[in-house]
């Protein structure tokens, strides 16, 4: 069991509005899982790239997809050091003047250094973790993949060497005098949610989605789905 | 009236699928202007850094937020190159096949160099402009910034040099063979939502949301809304 927080370096410290920094595995993991997006920066011929794509955390590992074309690839191949970033926006902080206006998120800056999984039979595992970890149960209903997938297949880790989160969660931080002007202040709140599943044209008569899909159930806030999904699947329900 | 595309160079060849590349202004602007968040990569002392920010766009021109005690301020005050990446996560692609599982989305990559907006004239102008890019008609509603308030916040600014988008928005590209197997596949749409107004606890008795909150009604797709309040602060609905 690692330590409960991350050290803090040059690297990690939070530099601005520190109250609403966290170090701790309890405040980072939650906001990790809670995605499938995250962004990437790296460096590649002096020159900052970011890069989205999905990702998936285990324990103190963070998995990303890529390909064997690349760029981001090319550049990471050789061990080079990353930032992952995971964003949630979950509103919009509306004051009675412009500077305290806000945005309230949840957000982790992960740093590392990234590696890419050539053992054929690690990758193929990660393979299947990248499915099992948002759709627990559909790996055992696919076909399996065939050498040359697995070939072209491109994937990522990281070791968690310093990270650190922000999250601001609360209403409009008003100056006193303000809090009185006859100006509306409250919270937009935003969620990203899943729609009505979409039958591919090409469906087989009768297939319908499988336990796999049930989490998935329009309606639903993403971020309370891909978190069971990742109970379901790493056993921390 | 700028050329329809960016040109295509070294850095903003979009080097996997291809074939979901778009270089023209008419694919990229539109991505960019439903947005309001984006992640903007960097490097400090080496090490490159992902961060979150609030932006919008101006004709060419990309504004973000920043703060005077922030990493990234200091890091880019000098002038320095940064890409700025804006994702929409618009479906999860389910397919009959590991290898074959994708993501519907809406991503571009926009490159030039940052700059500091030092000037207290041009920085107030572009605080205004940050209010009413979003809520149009707001700063009316709001008391003038002090002095101060336009001292401490920190604007950044680039020109975009190059850009390119990335969009994916269809269905499974299974393998033939592969439409026939019993398994479910399809789309799992994804939406982000406007949720009904929360009140800050303060509001005196009687004031309501204005018509500047009048484009965020429960239910709405942020994304069009976004697009909408672009529309009318730059007058291209």
């Amino acid at each position: 069991m690692p330590d409960d927080s991350y050290d803090i370096t040059e690297r990690n410290r939070v530099k601005r509005m520190g109250k609403r920094a966290h170090y701790d595995r309890a405040a980072i993991h939650p906001i990790l899982d809670a995605a499938l997006l995250c962004h990437i920066a790296y460096v590649a011929d002096g020159q900052p790239y970011c890069t989205p794509t999905a990702f998936w955390r285990e324990e103190e590992t963070l998995f990303w997809h890529g390909s064997s074309a690349s760029r981001m690839l090319r550049a990471q191949s050789g061990g080079i050091p990353v930032c992952l970033t995971v964003t949630h926006m979950d509103g919009l902080v509306m004051a009675r003047s412009g500077f305290n206006h806000s945005i309230n998120y949840r957000s982790v800056m992960a740093f590392g250094t990234a590696r890419i999984i050539d053992d054929p039979a690690e990758k193929r595992a990660a393979m299947d973790a990248f499915v099992e970890r948002f759709f627990p149960g559909r790996n055992a209903l696919l076909r399996e993949p065939t050498s040359q997938e697995v070939k072209a297949t491109a994937i990522l880790a990281m070791e968690i060497e310093q990270a650190s989160a922000k999250i601001r969660a609360t209403g409009p931080g008003d100056d006193e005098a303000d809090f009185a002007l006859p100006v509306w202040g409250g919270v937009v709140p935003l969620h990203t949610v899943v729609g009505p599943l979409q039958d591919c044209p090409r469906l087989p008569a009768g297939v319908r989605p499988g336990p796999d899909l049930a989490p998935y159930r329009p309606g639903d806030v993403l971020d309370d789905v891909f978190t069971a999904t990742h109970g379901r699947a790493y056993g921390h329900e």
